[in-house]
């Protein structure tokens, strides 16, 4: 992905040196990557013999794809951001990802989709969490 | 929109009583149509002449739309809802609304499309924080 | 909601009389009442006891959506509109509608959820062709 | 990303072989590569000077960011697909790049942010067409 190259490319990132670019960048590729994982999961979920009892794990796959996906959005911006709402939404996604973990790590040893989601929800919340540390987010 | 009529038809919400219901769907369709009125009005600010005043305005309606049409998904589900998460999800999108409102009605004035989408922002942040209220958000 | 009257405040469309306003600001809002409707019937099916004989409805039903919010925000801009792109962004919904009202029909004698969906996945057909003639796209 | 792996861990696609799904999984990651280099193109033209000379980049890198994250969502499913919706969702998308490339190449000698989004929607527009090939959709 394009996300660091794109992001300090951007013109107020050429002219003024910003905080945390490269964390900003690894965390919007990491709400991709999970926003893909998330929404494969629940597709295999559908497709499982035992779909009943994987509705839950659907339903926080799509959540979190949602919620992913709308970070990874706002986070590629660097025009006029508002930092205390780029907080709250790095907030929301690292929780939607951690619930969403949670609940695939229960299916990992029979689901081998809902393991890698799992990993991909543990980055992700990381990357969240990081980015909102290396950017001083108040 | 049929957005009460879907949730209400929900198996779980048929079964049970649930909180908020009338409360939640209000907010479901004013995040729909505050999503709306920014993509449009982000569109009509690119297109003014002035568009390099209105440079924040854009930004802050592209937020504000992106986590509008995120709000406005997970709030139709009911099947296992995380309250929790659906609360956070709230609060965030009642920010959003709130900063994009407000940089709205600056240019309210000026631009007819900024006063309206100032006006669905402001219904949106009140839905969404009626339903917080309506559904006993933990 | 508030297309038509926000559509009918860009720039553009003040100083010069569009084809086609009305028709787009309808599609545009059934667009968003379409993807509701999918969205919620999707996560209805998924609650339903019979799930597993709902698959195809949900997995339609997440398609549809997709292509409807893309659709709505696509449409609800005029700023250097290409025509004949959003005459295939026009189809390509028309064509999903399609398909997930014929499967939604199928369940609509057991399930309220999915008939209510299949009127706005008509719905939604019907005001994207409309668009397509009123606007004159080529 | 996890395409190529989550997609593989389908039960249908573990169960049978299926044509493809080595180039499907390249146009899902391809499609949100391009999604994000879209939006902060989008972005990056909006803070820019002459923004004003940017209008049509911007639109246009708006609307390919939506249409990409359609297709790379509606891509990540195996579970009943429709195929021939499939291919029109590919085709838009393509047709999407194609455009916002060809747009994007006029300020790539001025912008690096153009220049980038030019090459990640060229590769995205390829990566749709090699999918339709590789996948045998009608």
């Amino acid at each position: 992905m394009h996300a660091l190259e794109m992001i300090s490319r951007h013109p107020e990132v050429r002219t003024f040196p910003v905080h945390g670019v490269d964390a900003i960048a690894a965390c919007v590729e990491a709400c991709f990557d999970c926003a893909q994982a998330c929404t494969a999961c629940a597709d295999a979920c559908l497709g499982e013999e035992a779909v009943a009892d994987l509705r839950r794990c659907i339903r926080l796959n799509l959540d979190c794809a949602a919620l992913c996906s709308a970070t990874a959005e706002i986070g590629s911006r660097r025009t006029h951001p508002n930092l205390a709402l780029l907080r709250k939404v790095l907030e929301t996604c690292a929780e939607a990802c951690s619930i969403c973990q949670a609940e695939c790590a229960r299916h990992a040893s029979m689901h081998d989709h809902c393991r890698i989601c799992a990993e991909a929800c543990a980055a992700c919340e990381q990357a969240c969490r990081a980015a909102i540390v290396a950017g001083e987010l108040p």
